[in-house]
């Protein structure tokens, strides 16, 4: 539903009706070589054109890229990777092509993948296998086709959601002799591999790029404080003034969803189990309520809590008609809609990512996204962010390929804070941002390295909006 | 081009293949009759749906309809209506039906109609004569089936831009006698009335309901706010944060841009030519700058100005490469567009709306909506505040026609203040907000009556974000 | 009790043991002369410093002396003004006198004469007649004093209230047929202005100043969005953050206080009569109640209606232990102070300014400057909103000086538009603002002359914070 | 120099003419005891009024009161304490008593003893040791007399800055064995204990409640926001609005600066040596500069670093005239104030805390507190933000004297996540906000107890203004 999206469904139509599998094709890029698999090679052009508009908002990586291209950091490195396949993505791969080292590629979402950046990532020579609607099975033989080649094994993983890294342990446990490192994304993948080091199974080190500081904030507070706008905006062409609001939650992602509706004109409520946060709210000018106190008069619900069942039916019943409800938090539980889909209530789809849940006296009720998160359904991620991501994902590839050993054991490792200063500072011309250096004297008095890290590990950054 | 219209195209295409005029078909409503012409009547259930829906922020106006429904306070006007065809009209007409109006409505823009509202109108017997895509020679035919009907002659006209109301004057100039008010929304209708006034041809009293207080301000200042960061998002994806823009003009939709950009964590510069605005710019945190001064750091350049030439090819060809230039002005001349269409500039149109412009060098600039105005080309206007509009154009229409003889001679008026803050007060439920009423002591003091006006006419409300 | 006061305050008492009246002293300044009458002549040097830090944040005023010094536009004024006497004063009468202008100065109010300020005008040779602390007798001494100099007729006159005005009307009505105009700057003065003007009474043009745009949003909006913090701050020490506050009225002051109440992180609601300033709290983002609803959960209230008893004693017995109520409205009736003055209640006075109200079961009530104005009593306006008021009487002066024959009747008038415009451009380089200058081609499509007036007469500056 | 102390002096210039020490002087309470020493046992009554003033924004430690005098956890013990004697200090030694404590205290500082607060503990036979207007020798004659005592010995240490545990180390070594913990409250003295602990010197548990979250961001961020414009207004009368100002560090202190500022119509800029930081600033919508970029055209610099010279004599030169530079930062070494008094430049004292220098051609630059810290020197720290430090000061003082034997060994501590919650709830009331109970499914669904602690030790609270 995302404008870009929109783009790609636009130009995906044209071979719609093409419904031969990948797997069934034989196509060949016009270097004449087959490594790969993807939707219509023919396609790489268009894909190219989306990759190049990328790198306008990505220009850490491309700076990394240049200032790293000396010295080919990952030369040798063989990196097979599971992420989603976009442009963003394609950016990334190049760079680290770019910087020495040889990819296979493979998606982590059988719906995300870009066919056309694919196809000009193949075009160009590096193997990917993936395309939008991959089934189960298909899944499955993309991510083993990346790493089961014919003379080559790959020494670094490269992971979102640890697919590939389960696929790994399971059919080729030997291949971990040659592995490096493995560098995570996700969640739900930095919780396996924390899981496996309990067990006392990691059989290599792992980077948890998923918790760095930079890429936390920038993907909850920041950008939340933009999607909650954008993704209401786009479902529902709500006006935001005078608005009765409660955000559910006061971590970072309600910070920056209060924050902007506050600018807005909205009139925000906030509901929270931690004092602590409660009392945040409270200093940054929010009521603090219980979601019964204000059920019945506010015109849209947000949960940010992680939560389950934070709104249950017996308050969607008590809500005003026209209400709307989404989910901005971590879970698609949040808002209990199992208990709407009871035959006393009818549903309407009325725009792609819009019900209208309908009472029997009428009243309606207007359901985002089915409850999944509204800023993934119904908003982008700004390229900025990927960005972001990205030039952590590379810093920490560099790092774990290049670290002298024993510097990383069998475990799950942060990004080095100094790293995660320099993936910040490779961000700051895009700002035309100026660092003011420390003098010798300076950094003597305030016993720090010129160069940094200048926090200590434990820093809780404060992020006001 | 709005988030609805896109709902609407999709519904349209099921017909798309319906190349027939529809002045070529002949359709009758379920109750028999067929005094009108739309695309299809039989999408009158679809259309009735979207009214539904409009209704729902619409309070204000169904509010109007039952307090005024007793006293039938147009019972016997007749009248004829050239305005966008939208379900939020369908709202005001059904308004009007309920307070003893008749009406016949034609389309003001060959493009706006929503067919299927037109439908639903036509299905509970509101003559209407309109369709997406009439052709100039349609657009008149469909005018003048709403002024010519056998045995029927209108009482009242409202007008959107002023061609129904100079299609009367050239057409049926005897048709003035019958005339007791002109309603015009548009800002070109109303100079044109003025021109009429001015040259002593105006033969009936005019209610400018464009420059009424309320509507002004949510037209402008508060939909600004909004749709400034909607039309951006849904076309560019930007990120706002940290990102440098200047706004051009300093009027009420620059403060609304300003504020709302403000917020997100841009950096705003503001140019304008009037020290007054240049001085609150100042005061509300604006450095005020020449757009010289900062043409090659700023990434979006937004233009409110209502003047022309504001951005020149000299300095399109000195902004960053991947900088945003857009419109929110009064024209579509702001932006030197035409200077962007030589030979060494290539377009190259990456989504609806959104053009990028590439020098020889490789430099892009993102041209939004080319030029034109982006709230209405890349964003929706909240049905808030066409509601607001609409119970303006109510009033005005009932003002009109029962004002006593003699209160309004052959000129152009503003709303009276009391009845622009009637129409205030009916949106003021939508806020749950309570009025305090004053006490008959305080009222004497102040020397007020207690139910209003509660300002004289020429007192300039301040409209801070 | 402003800082600036203190520091005279401090200066005063060197010399608080002199009891003598400055109308039984003998004093001749440096020069020899003795045309004037103040506390003290020998102060003179701490009040050129005074006036000298005031220039330095009135710039526009000195830029003003700068331009227009060669011409002499007032050449042959002889200037009679009656105001408050502070250092930001001399520097407004050492520009008249810089122009051309003869000076003599008396005081509008008997408190707020700063003493050595006036030492340090006499010093110079302006004719000084005023003192910190005169009596109801001095006070109309002093007006006198002004007026009848022997070899001297007034033929301008300054006044702030009118006092000055009407002394001159009583006492030498003759005296108008010398005078070319009359510079009013208080509500009260131009209310008289009007009165005459109505009763055919005003014999000479008089420009009433306190209307000009650019003042009025400077002392209101801008002014009380500081001076509330500050006000509040000083007396009480309260922390603003997660405070409830009520605004009870929503014109420019309450908007002012509002806005900063809000960026604190207050809680705050408002109040209104008035529907349309209704919804734009509600835009804005506050919610709309009545005194009534909210009276016992609030922490604090302040008043900005220009009504009388908005807080009456009933709900005063209602309010919180602890909590604050205060006035930054127009009259000091708002709060029913004398309704607290009963004897069950005690009063308390725990600082200047700040009454402890204490009710029989110990409830006490904070009241600030006994519901007199905060910003007067308890915060200070700033040098550079008095920069715009003294800048906008010396235009006027001039303009009425200068006027063409004619151009100005026996009425009251605002200043013109251009003039207003001049004001604020005088004070664009404090901020270092840089205007932009229509071409002559931009010029002739707005149909605007390229050095202004930029606005029609009747425009609404929409003042967003 | 506070507000408050600003009261005091008022009231302690009636004994002003009293210039025996209290050691000379013979006082008993009007219990007849005379365990203490203080100004003027008879201005207790005074002393009492402003204590029962604290409590009232002091409710979290008056609920904590209640709710634990039934239990008298501190029933026992037997507290020595040294730190700053005011009337948020009594509230928190009255508490002690109250939960069962007996207390004897003495001051941390010779200057900030609020005399009849210390009179008023006196009364009620709390042994206070403290005078405003120590010497030297009086300071730590105080500290003995505390420990000192014939037939008591203490079992706590609450100290503030690490005197009295300097002392009691020193002195009474033998002491500790008998000491339960130390509480410990300021940088400095935490500083001296994890030396201590470094060396293994440390013989007891102690308790860091500088540390704790509450506190910090209490302290730094909101206090800040609103100490900020407190101390410049109360001392310069700047008014905000159009200002240029940069801000020199970006942590918490800067964040709390800038949020205000920005709000009040300043234009702020940033200089960050840290990347991290400098990003969030470019989201948050400042421009990161180095400070000589914008030297010569900022109107106000503010240092929040905690470094040294971060603004230097070469920078002061370059300053505009008029512009004001200030300390709010961690250290008096920020401004080298020392390069200032050389020769050539005249420093002019205007008003308390407030220094013209003036440069040869007459240039001024406007020094705050000789470069001390604003927030202290020139504002007041807001009786709330005392009551959560004090309320953590309890709890720990509670914590460590019941703590079970083994839970905490010889070293430093911070206070329990729980504990830190439970600070918070007791302030939430304050507001009347209401928190959300998990339910027990929740619970389990997100393995927390009900109670809490809601987050890891780890967890990095987000504070947006």
């Amino acid at each position: 539903q995302t404008g870009r999206e929109t783009t790609f469904a636009a130009s995906y139509t044209d071979s719609s009706d093409d419904e031969t599998s990948p797997r069934d094709k034989i196509q060949v890029n016009s270097k004449g070589t087959n490594d790969f698999c993807v939707k219509n090679i023919k396609h790489a052009e268009f894909g190219r054109r989306e990759i190049e508009i990328a790198e306008q908002d990505m220009s850490a990586l491309i700076s990394l890229r240049k200032r790293a291209q000396g010295e080919k950091p990952l030369a040798g490195a063989k990196i097979v990777g599971c992420t989603h396949i976009t442009a963003q993505t394609a950016v990334l791969i190049e760079t680290l092509v770019a910087l020495g080292a040889q990819c296979r590629w493979t998606a982590c979402n059988i719906y995300s993948t870009q066919n056309e950046v694919a196809a000009a990532l193949s075009e160009i020579g590096v193997a990917v296998f993936a395309w939008k609607g991959e089934s189960e099975d298909d899944f499955w033989w993309c991510i083993n086709k990346c790493i089961n080649m014919e003379g080559w094994q790959p020494n670094m993983i490269i992971d979102d959601g640890g697919d590939l890294t389960h696929w790994v342990y399971k059919k080729y446990p030997n291949g971990f002799k040659k592995i490096r490192g493995i560098v995570e994304e996700s969640v739900t993948g930095v919780h396996r591999l924390y899981q496996l080091s309990k067990a006392g199974k990691l059989c290599v080190p792992a980077m948890n790029v998923n918790d760095s500081v930079t890429k936390q904030k920038f993907d909850n507070l920041y950008c939340c404080r933009e999607s909650i706008l954008d993704g209401l905006k786009r479902t529902t062409d709500v006006m935001f003034g005078g608005k009765q609001v409660v955000v559910c939650g006061y971590g970072e992602v309600g910070k920056g969803c209060t924050a902007a509706l506050k600018a807005m004109g909205s009139i925000v409520y906030v509901t929270e189990i931690d004092p602590i946060c409660s009392l945040q709210a409270c200093m940054d000018g929010f009521r603090v309520v219980k979601l019964n106190e204000v059920i019945r008069q506010v015109d849209i619900i947000i949960t940010c809590t992680g939560n389950k069942n934070v709104v249950t039916r017996d308050q969607l019943d008590r809500m005003k008609n026209g209400s709307i409800v989404c989910n901005m938090g971590h879970s698609n539980t949040e808002i209990d809609v199992a208990s709407l889909r009871t035959p006393e209530l009818t549903w309407e789809r009325v725009r792609s990512q819009v019900d209208h849940v309908i009472w029997p006296d009428g009243k309606r009720v207007i359901l985002l996204a089915e409850g999944r998160l509204l800023n993934l359904s119904c908003s982008t991620v700004p390229t900025f962010v990927l960005s972001i991501t990205a030039t952590t994902q590379a810093l920490a590839l560099i790092e774990l390929y290049n670290a002298p050993e024993g510097r990383y054991k069998q475990d799950v490792y942060l990004l080095p804070k100094k790293m995660d200063e320099y993936v910040a500072s490779l961000h700051l011309p895009t700002f035309d941002a100026h660092l003011t250096e420390l003098s010798d004297e300076q950094a003597k008095y305030l016993g720090l390295n010129k160069n940094g890290p200048f926090k200590p590990n434990y820093y809780r950054y404060t992020f006001p909006c």
